[in-house]
């Protein structure tokens, strides 16, 4: 689902639990798993392809920080555009259960497990984001937000 | 601490559960922030001095991958470019605790939980990291980590 500019805006109220979203597809090229990790995360197995083939991979994984932000940015594209999102608050149990490589076409998936009120217009939003290769699951991690509620 | 081109490679059996290790510090700058968002988490709390301003905040904050990512810059030039790390493993409870802002000087701290030998040449590194400016925590999230154990 892509929100188009001036639709409607989604409070707290107006997300269900248990509801299920695709996400988009993003493709990670080499380039930018060496641009990304240079920055952030430069170690040899993200950043030097000599190092990494030597390496535990056989050849150049992203960072974790990458894949996570790849997540970040579907999810900001599909669901907090349109979302009254006041800020992030926490990231649980975030795994890397599969290495991300150059070539890679990730799908992100949110699910939303729990919506808890907590006064003075805001609630927390707790979502299980996934992203996957086909079946390949790459990454995994609980993520809550807090959400306008409607006054 | 700085590692020096060449110095000892440090395996598991040679990190110390309880050891605590000061990281670098870091200048978060606006341009810094707004950039990294726009590409990663646009969303306008992040992006926009306007909607900033009149959000929750009183102003632009930066997203939490980005305090995250330089979380990873501090520990990885610290640490883990002296280390025999294999990668990352998973993340927990990752907590942004107060919002970070243009102009912030972060201060990074490590410290060793626990350490796991799991065969094959590895160990898992448990590690709590910390960002702070001042006695302002910003962001604490616990990282885990395969290293090699000597052969």
């Amino acid at each position: 689902m892509t929100v188009a500019p001036g639709a409607e805006r989604l409070y707290a109220e107006d997300l269900e639990v248990g509801t299920v979203y695709r996400l988009g597809t993003y493709t990670v090229t080499q380039d930018e798993i060496v641009e990304f990790a240079t920055k952030w995360d430069p170690q040899g197995f993200h950043i030097d392809e000599d190092v990494a083939r030597a390496g535990a991979f056989g050849g150049i994984i992203a960072s974790g920080i990458h894949s996570l932000a790849i997540c970040q940015r579907l999810m900001v594209d599909t669901l907090f555009s349109n979302w009254e999102v006041i800020a992030g608050r926490s990231l649980d149990n975030l795994q890397m259960t599969s290495p991300v490589r150059p070539g890679m076409v990730l799908t992100g998936t949110v699910r939303i497990d729990r919506i808890e009120e907590r006064g003075k217009g805001r609630a927390l939003v707790f979502q299980t984001c996934t992203l996957a290769e086909g079946e390949t699951l790459v990454l995994s991690s609980e993520v809550t937000v807090y959400v306008r509620t409607r006054a």
